[in-house]
């Protein structure tokens, strides 16, 4: 990769950005700029130490104590999921009680919208959704309408259709608060309010929100939700998923993967399921301690954040690199998908182009880690942990580089 | 601890032990005798390793590019939970497509649970199982009955009265090989049979049965099982778990949480779920990777073992623990609960004691790890790959010391 000559603004905006300590909290791979963190968030420079400590001390040398050792101080395994719970409540404005920290994004949708189904008006069976919307959020509606006998209906309508669908016989509104192919934002505090004037009970899928900008649950009134752990949190490829129910619903939603971890006392081994109080009855199987720890240890770069400035500098990166592409697309057939107005963009931009995937490779190729999305998306994921304004510099020159050299 | 006389005969047997070479691959702390195995496995020395060079080579270093990284030689993440299925399918006696790794054992129940539901004869609703059963299983199937609107019913009979209940009305039986509390082992081969000549379907807990001995699946022509990767099969502490669904019920069985990782193609990213073929339909959410990578290298440990070896040497480790504890039983207020019988035996020891669990605190403050399980059952693992018959020497001469300094 050639030496670039980086404008004075943005060498300027990098100097006072607020959190450009925090670029040094990861382990970023050399020759690469990586703007794929909406798929995986990069390493954090402190988790491979936390890992071989959990493995070699924790595991290997305490065994089973400990699941129970250093409980007086919460530091046990056994609450591990609830200290995640904590730093993850914190993202997404909602109370460590609501939050359940396990399984996956998938798992957590199955488990929230069951929930959300069993606290909805009677009659209603209608899981109203964005037809855009992330797959496995669809998948996981049609796998759960499949198992109730059909008696539900996925009803899938363009996102701009949303608000018009809000009728009466909706039980649940299913949707992604950021597009995962075009970064764009909903407003979750509004469609919430629509919805519930309707007696809608609202499940958001947070996967591109929750550590991208900060997120007001409780402030929406939000009723359920769900997010992921690889992406914006940087918790490592898979990493466990968390899902938010709101305490008003607590006692009466159903937990319908009920399994041992999640009951008032696991070890009473008692026949009968009786709940945790708060949203840990979510919680089902044995937590994954391995990838739990690496994802509470990831969780930490962010306890000096402040969120709002993490936004201010998103919104100024994409902004950046919005700016420096467009030029290019009076040039090449490039199509930016991703709204300019602040309150709809997520921490993405995305371009339509009709040879997007040969367009990515010959990108990844040049060190420029962005992904291609079906049919005809290109991706550019902006993480303000961790990227400068220099970086978005760099992935703009490398796009008119692979276009010019494909022209 | 001070050093113990161990008897000729049983150093003989260590002397001729086929799998004495494998207690090296382990890491065991230093003045303990862990017998809880079956609780938590031991960590294989080669583990940490994996995950650092997970962690920071496949993570830090080449990020997203891993998860395709390697597919033309089966190497990359995306098969990740394939590789781990072959390998446990040896163990089981399953074929590798018919096992899908991921998600915890109660995820797992719930979806075979729902899957054999699923493929039972029209009018069947009662679920069957062993009163005594791992609470675990017990409150998924409650979940799931809640959430199918109460329309099933979940019979709970003792373990010797399961053949007299195997009935028209039940659709599925739902047992633990090895009853978690006793060490008791259910003749799987002969239930599934009964159960299936009453057009029953079997779903069967494996999690202390799959790396503790053979298990033939195919030859007992099971239907369904599910199994744990933190026990004998050492993946760490909440280790992904495991489903096995017979090949005859893939076309049929309903994959009630179907996810993204579960799709023909998943980068598709098509609006409708089509299952991929074989067990990793039942593959839901992203995999865990660094936990799912720590069970794969585990696993490797089994790669030279003679399963038939490993149930001679667990029984002869069970064997000779009876032997020596039984003096005791004339002079202290303990019963053994699990079966003399080889057939009926796991890879477990259990008494009862009406202090079992003062009992066994004072066992792990002397070194000696098993654990209590309520109400009163002191439980000792035995895994063939790191014990010795010293080792068992060493735990019965704790039992008596323990036991004679409360008296």
């Amino acid at each position: 990769m050639t030496t670039l000559t980086i404008p004075d603004n943005l060498l300027a905006l990098d100097a006072r950005d607020p959190l450009a300590h925090k670029r040094g909290e990861f382990h970023l791979p050399r020759g690469v700029v990586y703007l794929d963190g909406n798929s995986l968030g990069a390493l954090p420079r402190r988790v491979p130490a936390r890992l071989a400590r959990v493995a070699q001390g924790e595991w290997g040398e305490q065994l089973i104590r400990s699941w129970s050792a250093g409980a007086d101080a919460g530091q046990d395994w056994m609450a591990l999921p609830d200290r995640v719970a904590a730093k993850i409540a914190r993202l997404i404005g909602a109370r460590p009680h609501e939050v359940a920290v396990g399984d996956s994004t998938s798992v957590n949708t199955f488990k929230v919208l069951a929930a959300a189904l069993g606290v909805a008006g009677p009659g209603r069976r209608v899981i109203l959704t964005d037809a855009d919307n992330f797959p496995t959020d669809l998948y996981v509606a049609q796998g759960l309408n499949a198992l109730l006998g059909g008696t539900l209906e996925l009803r899938r309508v363009p996102a701009d259709d949303i608000e018009a669908h809000l009728s009466e016989d909706v039980a649940a509104l299913l949707l992604t608060q950021v597009d995962y192919r075009t970064g764009r934002r909903l407003d979750l505090a509004a469609l919430t309010a629509q919805a519930q004037a309707k007696g809608i009970v609202t499940v958001w899928d947070l996967a591109h929100s929750a550590g991208a900008f900060p997120v007001d649950l409780s402030g929406a009134g939000a009723d359920f939700a769900v997010g992921c752990g690889y992406k914006f949190l940087n918790g490592g490829p898979g990493a466990p998923a968390f899902l938010f129910a709101a305490e008003r619903h607590h006692s009466a939603a159903p937990v319908a993967i009920s399994g041992w971890m999640g009951h008032a006392d696991p070890f009473e081994m008692a026949r009968d399921f009786t709940p945790a109080p708060g949203a840990r009855r979510f919680v089902a199987g044995t937590p994954v301690v391995l990838s739990l720890s690496a994802l509470d240890e990831a969780l930490d770069v962010f306890a000096d954040v402040d969120l709002d400035a993490l936004r201010a500098k998103s919104l100024s990166l994409t902004d950046t690199f919005i700016d420096l592409v467009e030029p290019l697309a009076a040039r090449f057939p490039l199509t930016l998908v991703t709204p300019r107005d602040h309150a709809r963009r997520g921490s993405q931009v995305s371009y339509r182009h009709p040879q997007a995937r040969e367009v990515m490779a010959d990108l990844i190729a040049a060190g420029i880690i962005g992904d291609f999305r079906t049919p005809d998306i290109l991706r550019f994921g902006f993480t303000p942990l961790y990227h400068s304004h220099a970086d978005v510099w760099q992935a703009a020159r490398g796009v008119q580089a692979v276009l010019e050299a494909r022209a």
